[in-house]
């Protein structure tokens, strides 16, 4: 028997909001065809692995040595690539990385949210946002989309407006709608943001509209990007999220992140990652070629898609009035590993290799009958 | 200019306890000698540097997709390391890591701890446990040390009795005094604790005095041992901090985890680390020889030394009763640098290689002219 397995969860002090809640994360099940977690289906390069391998070899030899605290080349490189993609100048003083963009958002939290702080997001949305509040103590306010899960901006203006939340998060594209908010409607929102303003980009590579990067310059004193390499730069089990902001926000969010945060083995393979990132962005076009054919298979199927500006999609519209957890069972069953992200009568696919949606689209069809 | 550099901190919404604060972290200076931060001096084997390179090529054809987010097999091994260090029984369901010790503490806070909860501490000790406990705004009670930095066990014990914080953290061997807890007083702190208590064991390879762990079986709904691999095992770079507690301890730190929080090369890395143990731990018999040589030496030279049982050793007694940071600069501008850990009279030096050490001593032979 496990040493200490007599003990439950019920016996510890545990914070008392915390009781009964389960640990956040999609089932890692092992399947043929996994299109549950938007992760990038095809994997890196042998260039780029044979160059994580070397820069690994070569920071090992220092391994007895603390990291560079303030991760200096990692975000020079960072800003060079992010000014590259968005044309907006920006120096490594612009720009903070931590391991993964969840980190990111509570090293937010922890410095502008937190007791007696609010945070409002727009639901259905990211569901780490709320999860990463409780872990801050921040309060969350969930307000509402539309029924088509677009956002209202002048309703979510106006609600920034009324409640003054310390912490705005604006998903776009938005997950798990798929969704992207336009250039208009972001400004409305930045506009009326009365604290901090997160735009949480992690699926941008994939949307024609323009980032929310070209907005720092006008609203330096709120604004704050963060983005990922899980997903486009097929980096997610690298974790490597980061953030485009003002100097002064990354001052502040040097106070209550760990020191030493990110290993030497982060900081070398992600500059690996960034050096290759035109071969690996090539992916984007091919995976967004590929979420026109499989919305317009669906389509054609019979079921009801969402409208997505990034690498997977939302679906409805199940036989028989089947709900999501009948449905995603019916995938699984097949072979298929997607996600019911607890939308009532809606299921997210992952866009994956033509393979595996090929896969996808004949359990798709199966279910349908 | 850099954008958005017009901005400055106190334009932004920040927390209103943070203001005024400097980000944590000793001065990252390039010099010869660098004595500071307790980093193993004796980098990793050759033979651990190809492990690692070739284990990060591995992983690294799976980038693209996430992690194992319980990163079961690292915790197997840790479990396997540490059942074969200490004598007792445990699985991977007993062990958890993250990416350092600081994140452990800072995943422990953050279920246990919080607003409207207390944590004791005996200081002077590490410095980031306030300032996790701030992170997770946890209220922080700092209870004294003897003057000789001993822990009064029975005065700590009443403390915890009265007090009756949610967390009592207790270092030992304990940085930046060096000295361990005696077994029947580590009992005594223990048995008073009325809620968790945190052992953060991060040297402990350096000392004779038994590990913590050997009294898990008998305190399991209370009891947590901290550990990292930054110091004895000499993989600062690669963060990699761990505990060893009951499972039901593991399945509260799921509930405020990131998920996803250890890349695949931090797992993979440290999996290569533990390969190598054996190798790596030889430095500790090298590193406790050193550390009574220069204990001895700084005796001779009339410096008044704290005992310790680490890799480090605290000491004062300067010359002309001259004050911490003079004497600080005095060895900096002899290319050795130490550690001014706050404590008036007093400065901390890391045991380095022999060549190291005698830079050490030459410095403090002429600092005491």
């Amino acid at each position: 028997m496990t040493l200490g397995s007599e003990v439950g969860l019920d016996a510890l002090p545990l914070r008392d909001d915390l009781r009964g809640r389960s640990p956040y994360g999609a089932p890692q099940l092992d399947v043929p065809v996994r299109l549950n977690t938007n992760e990038n289906p095809y994997p890196p390069p042998p260039e780029l692995v044979a160059d994580v391998a070397a820069a690994a070899g070569e920071v090992a030899t220092e391994l007895h040595r603390y990291p560079d605290r303030d991760a200096l080349a990692l975000r020079a490189d960072l800003a060079e690539y992010l000014s590259g993609a968005t044309g907006v100048p920006l120096t490594g003083a612009n720009l903070w990385a931590a391991n993964g963009s969840n980190e990111i958002l509570q090293q937010i939290m922890q410095a502008f949210g937190g007791p007696g702080r609010l945070a409002v997001g727009f639901e259905p949305s990211y569901s780490m946002h709320p999860i990463i509040a409780s872990g801050t103590r921040t309060e969350w306010l969930p307000a509402p989309r539309r029924a088509d899960f677009t956002l209202d901006a002048p309703a979510a203006a106006a609600l920034l407006r009324e409640k003054a939340p310390a912490l705005a998060l604006v998903t776009s594209p938005n997950n798990p709608t798929g969704g992207s908010i336009e250039p208009d409607d972001l400004a409305l929102l930045i506009d009326a943001a009365p604290g901090m303003i997160v735009i949480d980009e992690a699926y941008v590579e994939f949307s024609d509209r323009p980032s929310a990067v070209g907005l720092l310059a006008e609203y330096p004193a709120k604004l704050i990007v963060c983005r990922t390499m899980s997903k486009a730069f097929a980096f997610a089990g690298g974790r490597l999220g980061y953030l485009a902001a003002a100097p002064a926000v990354i001052d502040a969010l040097q106070l209550v992140r760990l020191p030493y945060h990110l290993s030497v083995l982060t900081q070398a393979a992600a500059r690996a990652a960034l050096r290759h990132a035109e071969a690996t962005l090539r992916s984007v076009a091919l995976l967004r070629a590929e979420r026109g054919r499989v919305c317009a298979a669906l389509g054609s199927l019979g079921y009801r898609v969402v409208p997505s500006d990034s690498n997977f999609v939302l679906f409805g519209g199940f036989a028989d009035g089947r709900d999501a957890p009948t449905v995603w069972r019916e995938f699984l069953d097949r072979g298929v590993l997607i996600r019911d992200v607890g939308i009532a009568g809606h299921l997210r696919v992952t866009i994956g290799t033509p393979e595996e949606n090929d896969a996808f689209l004949q359990a798709a069809k199966e279910a349908m009958q």
